[in-house]
C-alpha cells in the first residue's frame, strides 16, 4: 500500500490508513441504522444502543469489519457501544462520544426527524466553559453557561436557569449530550420560551466514585453550599443576569433532581422555579426517604401558603418505566399533604436522555412567565 | 453482592458496579504511572502512550484487572490507548479523552511538575463553543473562543489570536487537549502574554477522511474563505476584538499550519502576526511543494521589504524528529531568498502535542508587541 507523502508528513499513523474506508454509524434516508467495527481478531462483537432491551449480534465481512443494520429507528439522540469478546468498547469512527465524570459510557448516533434538540437553521446561542474558585469544595472548578443568541447584541439582563446533571455526568453533558442549548435555541427561535441564560453546574462535590448512599447527602449539602456561594456569585459577576428569586430557576434530572428539591424548596428566596426530572424524596423511595425529606424540608413544608406565594412553579415529570417512579410519587403526595401547588407529570418513558431533552424542553416554556 | 438502592434508583447499571474498583490511570508522586484495564478474557493486552517508541506489556491480575506501573515520566500531558487482543480502545475509566473530527484516539494522563499547560491557581478565562453561519463553506459551524480573565470586568478591546488545528482534529482540540486557555491564563498571570482572545475555528472544509493530497488545495481554499468572510466577521461581531493587522495574529500546526503561512502570508494587510507550528511549504516537502508554494505567494515574495512592513513577526518552529522539518527548511529557504524577516526555531521532539503546547507558550508572549 502506498502511503500519501502528505499523510507522512503530518504525522497519521500509517496504521491507521487502512481503516479509514469504515464508516460507523450510518443512518440510512429510512431511517435504518448501520453500525461497523473493524475487529477481524475478534470472536463475537455485538452492539447495544439506548433503544434496544438487549445487545444485537454484528456480522464479520471477509475484511474483518463487523457490521449491524437496524431499524427503522425513532427519530431521536442515542448512545451506543460494542462489545467485544466480552469487553465494552466506543465506536472509534465516531467523535461524538457520551462522556461522564467516571468515563465515557458510549458513543452517540442521532435519527433526525422533527425534534426539540435538532441543530436548526436559527440563531445560535453560545456554550461557555467558565472556571471560578469554589471555597465550599476547595478547588478550582468548571461550569457551563448557555446565552441566548440575544446576548451580544445588546446590554439586557436575562432570566437565570440552574440545571443540574445525574450521577457519573459532568457539567458538560447537559450540553453535550442533553443539547440543552439547541433546545432553547429552537424554543427561543419559535417565540415558546423566554430568552434565558442556563448554567450547568458540576455537581458532584464528593469524588464521583465514592457517591454511595452514605456520601449523598454530604455531596447534596456540598452543592448547596458550592451553588449558592460560589458559583451563582461567579456567574452573575461575569454574565448579565436579571436579579432576584423570579429570575432564577433551578431544574435537576435524577441526581440533580434531589439536588434541585432540597436546594430549591429550601430557598425559595433564591429560586421561584423548581423542576425535578426523574427524582424525588431520594434513594429509592420508602418510607424513611420520605420521613427524611420532610425533617429537612420542615419550615417550608410547615407553611404553604407561604411557599406558594413565592413559587412560580414547581414542576415534577417522571417516566412511567423509571425506577425514580415511587420516590416521584412520594414526592408529589407530601407536597400535597403540605398545600404546596405542583405540576405531576407522568410521561412515557424510563430513566434516560431521551426523556429528560424532552422535560427541558416542555419546562423551559413555563419558565419566568 | 448488594446494591445500594439509591445506584437502582438513579440508573446506574448493575453490571458496572464491580468495576468501581478500577482506577485508571494513576499517578503517584514519583511520576510513576499506573494504567490498568478489567478485560478478564482477553488473552494479551497492551498499553501505549505518547511517551513510547512501541507498546508496553500488561499483566493480568485474579479479577482480571490488567495493569503496568510505567516509568518515573518526564512531566507532561499524554495521550494513551490500549490494545485488547489487537483491539485499540480507550480506557474505560478516564474521562480525559482526545477526542477528533474522525472519532477519539486516545485517553489523555497528565504527569504534573511546572508545565506551562497546567491548571494554576491564578484568574482563568473562558472558552466559549460558538456556532456561526459560514456560507462559505454551506452549513453552520462552531467555533471555539477563549477570552482572558478581564474580558468580563471592562469593556477594553483585545487583539485576536487565530490558532488552527491540525489534520483530523476540531476546533475543540486547542483547549481541551492542547490546553491553551490554561496556557494563556498562566502566561497572562506572570505578565508574559498580552491580554488576548484566541479564535480556534475548525480547519476540515471537506470531510476529513477525504483529505487525501487532491483535496487538501481546495480545503485549503475553503478554510481561507470561511476564515476571512465568515469566522473573523462572527468573530468581531460578538467579541469585543481590537482593530487592523496589528491585532491579528494567526498560527496553526500541522495542516493548520499549513493554512497559516497560505492564509496569512497571502493577507498580511488582515494579520500582522504569522506563526507555523510543524509545517513548511505542504505535503512532504520536495522541488514541487516549493514550487507550487511560491506560486501562490508570488506577490508577496516578489516585494520583501513591503512585507517585511507589514509584518511584526513570522515565526516557524520545528522538531528535529518531525517529519514536517523538510517542508519547514524550505519554507524558511524560500522566505530567505525573499528577503522576509522570519524566526525559525529548530527544537527537540516530534510531531506532537508535547511540542506545539510549548510552542504556544514561546509564541504568545510575542505576540501584540
Amino acid at each position: 500500500m502506498k502511503i500519501p507523502a502528505m499523510l507522512l508528513a503530518i504525522g497519521i499513523a500509517v496504521a491507521q490508513a487502512p481503516t479509514a474506508a469504515v464508516v460507523s454509524p450510518e443512518v440510512a434516508a429510512d431511517r435504518r441504522v448501520t453500525f461497523r467495527l473493524l475487529a477481524p481478531r475478534a470472536a463475537q462483537v455485538t452492539v447495544r444502543a439506548e433503544w434496544m432491551r438487549a445487545p444485537e449480534k454484528m456480522e464479520k465481512d471477509a475484511a474483518g469489519v463487523w457490521s449491524a443494520t437496524l431499524g427503522p429507528i425513532e427519530p431521536d439522540t442515542y448512545s451506543y457501544s460494542f462489545s467485544v469478546d466480552g469487553l465494552t468498547t466506543l465506536d472509534p469512527r465516531n467523535n461524538r462520544i457520551k462522556n461522564g465524570s467516571r468515563g465515557p459510557s458510549g458513543s452517540v448516533v442521532d435519527v433526525p426527524g422533527g425534534l426539540s434538540h435538532e441543530v436548526r437553521d436559527v440563531p445560535h446561542g453560545n456554550v461557555t466553559a467558565m472556571w471560578y474558585d469554589s471555597p465550599a469544595t476547595g478547588g478550582t472548578r468548571r461550569v457551563h453557561v448557555y446565552t441566548p443568541p440575544s446576548y451580544e447584541k445588546g446590554s439586557a439582563r436575562y432570566p437565570v436557569l440552574y440545571l443540574l446533571h445525574g450521577n457519573g455526568d459532568t457539567d458538560a453533558e447537559w450540553s453535550s449530550h442533553g443539547r440543552a442549548n439547541f433546545i432553547l435555541d429552537n424554543l427561543i427561535a419559535d417565540g415558546k420560551a423566554k430568552p434565558m441564560i442556563v448554567v450547568m453546574p458540576y455537581g458532584h462535590t464528593v469524588p464521583p466514585n465514592a457517591l454511595a448512599t452514605e456520601t449523598r447527602g454530604r455531596n447534596t449539602e456540598l452543592m448547596e453550599q458550592d451553588l449558592l456561594k460560589n458559583v451563582i456569585p461567579a456567574v452573575e459577576a461575569r454574565f448579565r443576569t436579571a436579579p432576584g428569586p423570579k429570575n432564577r430557576a433551578i431544574a435537576g434530572l435524577s441526581m440533580g433532581g434531589g439536588q434541585s428539591i432540597n436546594i430549591g424548596l429550601n430557598h425559595l428566596d433564591t429560586f421561584a422555579w423548581v423542576a425535578v426530572f426523574s427524582a424525588g424524596v431520594g434513594g429509592g423511595g420508602g418510607a424513611r426517604a420520605s420521613e427524611s425529606f420532610e425533617a429537612r424540608s420542615k419550615a417550608v413544608l410547615s407553611d404553604g401558603a407561604a411557599s406558594n406565594k413565592k413559587l412560580g412553579l414547581l414542576w415534577i415529570g417522571c417516566g412511567v418505566d423509571d425506577g425514580a417512579m415511587a420516590g416521584a410519587t412520594q414526592l408529589a403526595a407530601i407536597l400535597e399533604k403540605a398545600g404546596i401547588k405542583h405540576t405531576f407529570r407522568k410521561t412515557e418513558g424510563a430513566h434516560t436522555w431521551r426523556v429528560w431533552r424532552r422535560y427541558l424542553a416542555e419546562l423551559a416554556p413555563q419558565l419566568f412567565r
